[in-house]
């Protein structure tokens, strides 16, 4: 093949990653960057002979079977050095930030299952790092590079309460092995984006963004709710190059806009699409890693009721006022506590509650419509690492700022999301109202128009900047603007042909769930 | 709610499951059914307190992450009780067939995250089984059931070599357990399908034979591969209610056809669609854990060339040759070698090898142009389990009749798949062009045209009925059927509208890969 012609996925002269050429390149100089970063941050604390070993992923079968999850790379490894393939290791040297990628050494008669073999040469030139070998030389290679202590990886991801595995190989009980230092550093590099990361952010987010307006203008009563996921997936991997989502789709109707987490094993978006009903869709794409995650309400319709948009506007409203103050030197729990206090004014307004503000608050009452964190840190994990890491806040203790992913001060380059939420969760809801301090401020009449609402959730996804927080969300987001959007859906050109045709309409006896 | 409304997803009177109202229903019977066949297969040689205790699957996280692939099922639990939420047992009493599912007792905040909590009843109801309680009383459950033995899953995927999980739960050291006794007797009910999980392997290999007829239909010139993948997963999901694939797509055009497992995360389906390619597209979808794979090769033009003719007919010839012969009392060995056989006549009339066909076999020509098994066991793993158990003869060991995942005599109920194949595999051709005893059968200078063909395969999945064999794939198969099927494509009101507007058209200079 000649060099001159354009290649798929890195293999022309740029290195690079790409999906195609209606899909970013990304540039391996992303992973270079990176590298540096690492070695500047580590440098004043480790010897002169310090190596970082990170070990990539491997295939995860289903059980005792031989077909596996679509494969997703770890992210630490990810962040290092983009490679794509299993079964690999990364060695950085501090010093001077020398790369070495180590590769399965692979039978010959692989070629049939998995392709031409491809020398390390070939991973040198896709990766554009300083050397590769295979996993069978990195005792050899190790000592070649005068390693005096590896820095392995040993940390509690915090969100999740498990411990990330240090990386291994055959004689690693030859070499001295830190596995304290490097977490904690690492993850506060991966808080900070760099120029190139946010390139890549930008354009999962606006892809992502794409799929949610494809939605507005498509959804029609009579569709199951999981059509809507199908629609998305098929766009963001159609359009954007995206095979993976960052996260498992949510796409709630009706009441279960209520339910935080539905569309899991349990309640796999089953339900049928109903005239009348809000939708509240999370959803994200994933673009060689990095993690784009979205949310947004809106009525199946087209057409807000009055009901819906008393909702949606204290939700919008608590959105903006987080939007306009997030800058650097702000405490995120503040951030949450704003969203609060705009969105419990609002429902105040609107006749759904009665009493002070601050009260409420005091009382709790933040926690009842909203029972998640204001949002979280957004990279190449959805909630991204370095959220409470020792140097940091703890997390608070109070309901719902407890459920925070991190309680950090705000910095130049983090990328957030800001996710403000009501709903009415039936349970919260009856316990609140059996609670002599809460339940005073419930306008019991008013809220059991809601019952069967659901929930309204606004998520963006923004970057701090040296002034303010600019966001990378590009849906439409008043009242108006989702009307005018949905609109649209009335010229039928613009109807995706998959939808409609997938749309075979419910009988008219049929409830959603 | 009243009851009197339909509902989604198996909570109307008739328990069972369904994805909306164009999507099969799957009686909870058919594992009524599936229990009742284990008991009556172990009743004769367990004791008459023998109970069946298997554990199902829980969330697989990404990494250390608090994000998790999209759920399945562990196959086995599946077969037993069709309960789709994580965390569950099942216990199953020989004598009499009652069968308890053990649920996890969550604590009330969960419903925030994970909607209304279900009440063991309402379980009880959803699965229609006899009894349903918590994980944490199963020791209790257990002894009511009047238990002397357990009888739990140990054995080994002959296809992975992993093995699989026994139950466990916390007081299990209180009772007696065979690990040895279940794990070949329930492989064995797996592999002679019932006419009510027939209904579902039908449903989902029509589905998945519509989309493979969609891609027929759309696929053009300047796509990308993996916009294929798109299409396939979306119209599965969209109008089949399949939430997953059975194993991970392989979309391959031109020289990338050679390579059998083409789509893994180093070649991802990445590369660009050409005119004059030939297409290998292996995608098979996945409905209430049953799977479906399918492999269709056609012209991205929708012209065969005479190259592509001769090679697409040889591979036809093989599989129909098959098709054919299948029948119960036939052995799967003899059918590998037929096909063979049949493809190797077929290659020497179009005057790609010379000599006599018996000799070649002999030779190992067989697994020069198909390095793998003619089919395998299909069910509720795309490899199902069942292939090698002890009573049944063991893996060949001659080149390409080895890479079977069965050696069994045919049966009655088994579903397979036959898919023979022929592939131009670089390094495979350079080594029998380098080998005396196969080199002398190879017209040297014929092979040089299909250097950069990629391979042919044509795979389709079958019932052994009693008196031969069915197809349930529903795909043109004859090169006619083929052509006219794309021909179609110049309808354009047919076209898909995300297809179209994904394919951007690759620049004139582009190359595939």
């Amino acid at each position: 093949m000649s060099s001159s012609v354009a290649r798929c996925n890195g293999e022309a002269a740029q290195p690079g990653y790409s999906m195609g050429p209606h899909t970013l390149k990304v540039p391996m100089e992303l992973f270079a960057l990176n590298r540096q970063r690492l070695c500047e941050a580590l440098r004043p604390s480790v010897p002169d002979g310090a190596v970082v070993l990170l070990q990539g992923g491997d295939d995860v079968p289903f059980y005792c079977t031989d077909i596996s999850y679509e494969f997703r790379q770890e992210s630490f490894f990810q962040w290092l050095c983009g490679v794509q393939e299993q079964g690999c290791l990364v060695a950085l040297r501090v010093r001077d930030g020398r790369c070495v990628v180590f590769v399965p050494r692979l039978p010959s008669e692989y070629a049939v299952w998995m392709g031409r073999l491809r020398a390390p040469d070939e991973f040198k030139a896709k990766y554009a790092v300083e050397q590769v070998n295979y996993v069978d030389e990195i005792p050899a290679v190790l000592q070649s590079l005068g390693t005096t202590e590896l820095l392995t990886l040993h940390g509690t991801n915090t969100d999740s309460g498990l411990t990330c595995k240090a990386a291994s190989f055959d004689g690693i009980d030859k070499f001295k092995v830190d596995n304290s230092i490097l977490h904690p550093v690492i993850s506060e590099c991966r808080v900070i984006k760099t120029p190139l990361e946010l390139e890549v952010l930008r354009y999962v987010v606006r892809v992502s963004s794409e799929a949610h307006v494809l939605l507005m203008r498509s959804i029609v009563p009579g569709m199951m709710e999981y059509q809507c996921e199908a629609a998305f997936k098929n766009y963001v991997y159609q359009h954007g190059g995206c095979r993976h989502v960052s996260y498992t789709c949510i796409c709630c109707t009706g009441e279960r806009g209520a339910t935080l987490h539905y569309g899991h094993a349990g309640a796999p978006n089953d339900c049928g699409v109903m005239d009348g009903a809000m939708c509240l869709f999370d959803m994200g794409a994933n673009y060689y890693g990095y993690a784009a995650d979205i949310t947004c309400s809106f009525p199946v319709n087209g057409k807000f009721t009055a009901d819906q948009r008393l909702i949606y506007n204290a939700v919008l409203k608590a959105n903006l006022a987080v939007m306009s103050a997030a800058k650097p030197g702000v405490s995120w729990v503040d951030m949450h506590r704003l969203a609060n206090r705009v969105m419990l004014a609002e429902l105040t307004t609107g006749g759904l509650l009665k009493g002070d503000v601050d009260e409420m608050l005091k009382a709790g009452l933040g926690a009842v419509f909203q029972p998640h964190g204001l949002g979280h840190l957004l990279g190449l994990d959805v909630h991204d690492v370095g959220g409470y890491l020792a140097k940091d806040p703890p997390r608070p203790t109070e309901p719902g700022v407890s459920k925070l992913r991190t309680a950090r001060t705000l910095k130049a380059g983090m990328v957030l999301t800001i996710e403000p939420g009501c709903y009415f969760v039936e349970h919260l809801l009856v316990e609140a109202l059996a609670d002599p301090v809460q339940s005073k401020f419930l306008v019991r009449e008013a809220l059991e128009r809601f019952r069967d609402f659901g929930g309204v959730r606004i998520e963006d996804d923004v970057l701090i900047t040296e002034t303010g927080c600019e966001n990378l969300t590009l849906v439409p987001r008043t009242v108006e603007e989702i009307e005018a959007t949905m609109q649209s859906r009335d010229e039928g050109a613009k109807l995706p042909a998959h939808i409609t045709k997938a749309s075979h309409g419910l009988p008219s006896n049929w409830h959603p769930c």
